[in-house]
């Protein structure tokens, strides 16, 4: 089968994210010091959790959700100083320059070339636009699609609307989650690309044997996987 | 010319939206009582101006903007009560029930049998999708779009994706600055529906006369005037 079109994740597939949320997390564990460590990180990934349903992925959430971890291990009192901290703190995760990981722009330019790109991310409406625009890969992409969920048919949709649909597609991840388990079930290709930290709520076992997936180490391997499964490569 | 796609705003077109942004912004005021009303209201306003670049449109980031609001109004030692309170203030916006105004179910029954609907808004991404879903009409549009920035751009672009051009769709929204003047620039109808209040960033002078322009009382009007104008109506 030919293949058209290539679906790829944003944060952690293309530049650094989940680096910056951990060091975020790092100066927030600072500022409650006073707490055990342990007990901070855990509440903390309590309250994500239980956000996640309200303010979905991003940084604002991720903001109020600090705010709110730290009145709730403060016994509702935290410190202005605190507050004023975290507030400052997501306000320059937002104003962090974009880092794209290394190989990203090659194996991009390659792909643009034959198959239609299409970058497929969960997060802010702006912030992802504005990281898109500050990564200087706006233009290589023929869609952009910021969703809220990437479940099966989130793949289905989006292949079908900027592509010849997902058996024609091959979608692209840092994630085993959100980018590879549910490009294959709705009948893509998918490959899994590590980064080196993964977000708790993103953690899956890697599919058992699929003729579909394929796992690289890093990005500069992709256009080649890619090729050698196109039925249209002579 | 014939007309084939219909573009709607949702807040304070659909439904309810700038109505509980104002009572959450009473409560806000009621919490710093001890502040000047007026000082209070433009500090906020100046807060969330300076904000819209970085946090884009929504209730985490109108959130965040009243709590730094109260940082800077109490010298950067607002009480934790106060945070706390606005906390909650943002969790009971986002679980507000959606109320749709009076006569948009009628008005886009009668225009989805007729016209391809294309929801397009900003706001948090999830936020408009959850509205979206409580308020029973999402069966009833062809495509949703939710954007960071509605000018001229975006609409050619989603009425060229979602039907065919600007030139033969139309765009009902409230905000004059938003709905009217770029949909007008971008070659399609556009049709005001005011809203009985109107944020400050969204105010805009009418157009002078335009053959494309048309001011409605309220959206059950929306279909006639369509109808009127469409030459593929017998």
């Amino acid at each position: 089968m030919p293949i058209t079109t290539v679906g790829l994740d944003a944060d952690d597939t293309l530049w650094h994210n989940e680096t910056i949320f951990r060091l975020t997390q790092a100066r927030f564990l600072d500022l409650l010091g006073e707490h055990e460590t342990a007990a901070v990180e855990a509440r903390l990934a309590e309250v994500e959790r239980r956000n996640l349903r309200l303010y979905g992925y991003g940084i604002k959430g991720f903001t109020l959700s600090m705010i709110e971890t730290a009145m709730e291990l403060c016994d509702g009192e935290a410190p202005p100083r605190i507050i004023r901290e975290i507030l400052a703190a997501g306000r320059e995760m937002i104003a962090h320059p974009v880092e794209t990981l290394p190989g990203v722009d090659d194996a991009l330019a390659q792909l643009s070339e034959r198959y239609r790109l299409v970058l497929i991310t969960k997060g802010d409406l702006l912030d992802q636009e504005r990281k898109l625009a500050a990564s200087g890969l706006g233009d290589l992409f023929a869609a952009v699609e910021i969703v809220s969920e990437k479940d099966r048919g989130t793949y289905d949709r989006v292949f079908a609307r900027h592509g010849t649909g997902p058996h024609e597609a091959v979608m692209a991840g840092n994630s085993m989650k959100s980018d590879v388990l549910p490009a294959l079930e709705a009948g893509a290709y998918a490959v899994h690309i590590p980064y080196v930290v993964t977000w708790a709520h993103e953690l899956a076992e890697a599919p058992a044997a699929h003729d579909r997936y394929g796992a690289l180490e890093t990005i500069e391997a992709l256009p080649v996987w890619i090729m050698e499964r196109d039925e249209s490569v002579a």
